[in-house]
């Protein structure tokens, strides 16, 4: 690793080597999690690069792979699984410069992948009346090439289901990590091998995504003093078919109460509380489904109401955002990703919550998986000690509960603990030496590992 | 019943009286049949007005309810359960001249009744790139009112469930049949006491309607040699979330051979044809999804395709179509309106094919019902007596696939054969005379029948 060299080879972009500015610049999200904060807080890159256009990416990439010099690639550095920390530090690739909006069809948009997700829905809102079908609830400040990466579904995904599923995305352009880097398209069945691979395999250039109608989107907010049925309710509303939703999210009490700032005054200790958006013309319908439920408490609906302080949008307090408020007023808290499936899955809520008792508290997004409702859980935990967290864990998954571990970096112990052959397979082509965002894919470091216990990258910086 | 004095009060109107011209308007597709042609074949109404406004709707009501006249409102009669049958003769309320398209804003249209549903969407396109969720696959045909208080949902149904589903209506206006006419607005939980009543409580004279984005949809024909594998592949296929489909549809050869002429040449006798429309941004993940399907060959798409005659849209050989072109063909084919639901739904499908064999060909249609994916199967079958297709009807029911039997003509008797009190109680307000459709409600006329044998009108006119 000849930094020094690569540095000098790439002194006429726009280069940052302020250790200051660089440091900040090689930090994601990863403190969320008690576990990475332990092992990744004290990493930084050696410089920053802010190609931008597709020339100057390649350009980087050329020179740090003649100078062995790793890279990783940075949208905006929201990741929540530590996936943009330069583990083996080198160079950061910050992509923000690159946020082009290039052009805007019925169904579809071309985009960089370094424009912030809002900015980009309100450049298809305004020029097409179109917005994304799904975006992370940290659009307000997450790139489209960072949730593309290292995102999986979100705030659309009560209708759309996930960005792996067919459909989702449209085309992905990369750059590989050769003497000669080759731009390349992936559509269709390649597109699993370089979405969601955390740029381990190369580096995302243009994107093709699909386009929903834009709606004037309702925000609500309901309360009901049993999490049980509000889970029941959510669940009912999601599966309406001709009620446009984009978002349903229910939080188990007291979370409203103790850490959504916006609410005091609004919800008590006992109340759980329902987030929605609902399309305008769905509201009369909404409205209708919810006359069956004397104990839902309509409290907020974004195109009416008298609360003082605006909360914001629902989706600020959906997804990993429940979990961020939470953190923010309780340290101590720390979260699960559990998967909740089949036809019994809030029996397993049930279960789950029988057997934990206060240590955790229940957030479920209900959200389409091949074309039936599933509840992804995004937990808040008690933390004690990080044994303590895996043994829930273990539970979760003797349970029936899969995990999506937030507190792991690679892309195999967040996700599946399974190799991904197509992604394998593709940075063997693509990125020979091993320099993009080294550390991320076990598979490639060690082939045979066995996820019995964390993994550990052997070449991390100290 | 004074039939001069309601035609002498209403000739300043667009009124025809004479009989071939009057017995035209007077038939509906009852016909498609055998039952129902044996029994409503005679009929004829004894005038036809075409009101223009809606207070023309109320001139009407009001001249045939003080001269006790029935009154039986008529969209283009394209109703495949004799809806629209004057089956007491009377007055025939032609909405046709009621046709125009009043607002047009983003996810609403608000529509008169008459207006044909294919114009409808061409206009909402036209001013707003936006189109109806769903239409029968009458739409070149039907009306939108007719569609509202005739029929159930259709294509687009496999994306957002069928008509009566929350949110899938917004709004309906009605004129009473009472001295003095009053006019109503219904939306939320009371559109169920107006929509899908046959007219038998009110006159519809204004609707508002949600819409989708439009898209290009590219229709698109695959052909398989075995149908229990089609049945799966359209299966998975309309659970792809990310794939916008707006039909579904799967066909046992040989329908396609035998009833689909433009097919000669493209289809063999033992080949199942699904017949799809496909959003053209979803058209490369359809591909994808498909690419895992060997046994699948995609014969047709709209976009790219080399047969020398167009075969027309998709739905054409959908729904209903699907029977209409096997009738076309062989007049001795008569059909079921079967629902398959519940996670085993193919095998049940499966389990019918077992039992009857020859007897009966598959046509299913896959359509959302509360958020789950199920199935209707509009079942082609070789006629032989009434009784006969009582006992198929009676096996199908045991074997838990419940049959909404087109081979009636009430309400009761195509739905769930049970009262719907809401429809039921409307009546009782807005139609004090039962002048309205009389003979559909059969709650109204005997509100103890049991079901057990078909309902006879008793005073249907001879
Ligand atoms: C409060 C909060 C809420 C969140 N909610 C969601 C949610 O609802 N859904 C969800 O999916 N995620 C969620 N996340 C995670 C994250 O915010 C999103 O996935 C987001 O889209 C990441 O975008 P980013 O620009 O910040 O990417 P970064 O964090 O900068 O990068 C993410 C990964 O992608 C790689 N990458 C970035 N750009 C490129 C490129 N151009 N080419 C190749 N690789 C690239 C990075 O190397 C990294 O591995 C949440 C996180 C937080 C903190
Ligand atoms: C080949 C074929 C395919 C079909 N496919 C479908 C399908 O996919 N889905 C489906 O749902 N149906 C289907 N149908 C049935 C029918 O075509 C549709 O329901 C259609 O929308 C009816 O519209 P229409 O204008 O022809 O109504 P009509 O047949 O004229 O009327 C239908 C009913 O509504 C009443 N009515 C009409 N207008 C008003 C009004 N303004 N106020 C009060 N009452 C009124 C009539 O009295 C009658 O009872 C099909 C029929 C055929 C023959």
């Amino acid at each position: 690793m000849d930094i020094a060299a690569a540095k000098a080879a790439l002194m006429h972009l726009d280069l940052d080597d302020n250790p200051a500015a660089v440091r900040a610049k090689s930090r994601d999200f990863f403190w969320y999690s008690p576990v990475l904060k332990d092992r990744l807080d004290h990493l930084s890159a050696d410089f920053v690069v802010m190609p931008k256009t597709q020339d100057e990416v390649i350009e980087v990439l050329a020179a740090c792979h003649a100078h062995d010099v790793p890279v990783t690639v940075r949208g905006s550095g929201t990741g929540n699984y530590g996936q943009a920390m330069p583990l083996a530090g080198g160079c950061v690739l910050h992509m923000q410069n690159m946020d082009k909006v290039l052009e805007i069809s019925p169904g579809r948009v071309v985009t960089q992948p370094g424009t912030i997700i809002r900015e980009l829905d309100r450049i298809t809102r305004d020029q097409s009346g179109q917005e994304l079908r799904m975006f992370p609830s940290t659009a307000g400040t997450a790139t489209i090439g960072g949730f593309i990466c290292g995102g999986s579904g979100g705030v659309g995904s009560v209708r759309w289901g996930m960005l792996r599923d067919y459909g989702n995305i449209l085309r992905i352009r990369v750059a590989t990590m050769e003497a000669r880097p080759r731009i390349l398209d992936f559509t269709g069945r390649d597109l699993a091998r370089v979405s969601h691979a955390y740029g381990t395999n190369g580096v995302v250039t243009e994107i093709e995504m699909p386009l929903a109608p834009a709606y004037d989107w309702v925000h609500v907010f309901l309360t009901l003093d049993d999490f049980t049925h509000a889970a029941a309710l959510t669940h009912a509303l999601a599966l309406q078919d001709g009620i446009l939703l984009k978002l349903a999210t229910v939080c188990e009490a007291p979370v409203a109460a103790r850490y959504f700032q916006r609410f005091r005054g609004h919800v008590s200790d006992t109340d759980s509380v329902i987030a929605l958006m609902v399309a305008p013309h769905s509201m009369d319908g909404f409205l209708s489904f919810l006359s069956h439920e004397p104990g839902a408490r309509l409290i907020y609906r974004s195109d009416a109401h008298d609360w003082a302080r605006d909360p914001g949008p629902a989706y600020e307090y959906g997804w990993n955002h429940t979990t961020l408020r939470a953190l923010k007023v309780d340290p101590s808290i720390t979260y699960l990703q559990v998967r909740y499936a089949g036809p019994d899955l809030l029996d397993k809520v049930g279960a789950i919550r029988a057997r934990f008792g206060d240590e955790l508290i229940q957030h479920l997004e209900f959200l389409r998986e091949t074309g039936v409702m599933t509840a992804a859980g995004l937990t808040l935990v008690r933390f004690s000690t990080e044994a303590r967290l895996d043994e829930i864990i273990r539970i979760h998954e003797d349970m029936g509960c899969m995990v999506f571990n937030p507190h792991r970096y690679t892309l195999e112990e967040g996700g599946r603990q399974t190799v991904d052959a197509r992604q394998l397979d593709f940075k063997r082509q693509a990125d020979p030496k091993g320099l993009l965002n080294p550390g991320k894919m076990i598979a490639w470091d060690v082939p045979d590992w066995d996820y019995s216990r964390a993994y550990d990258y052997a070449r991390m910086r100290h």
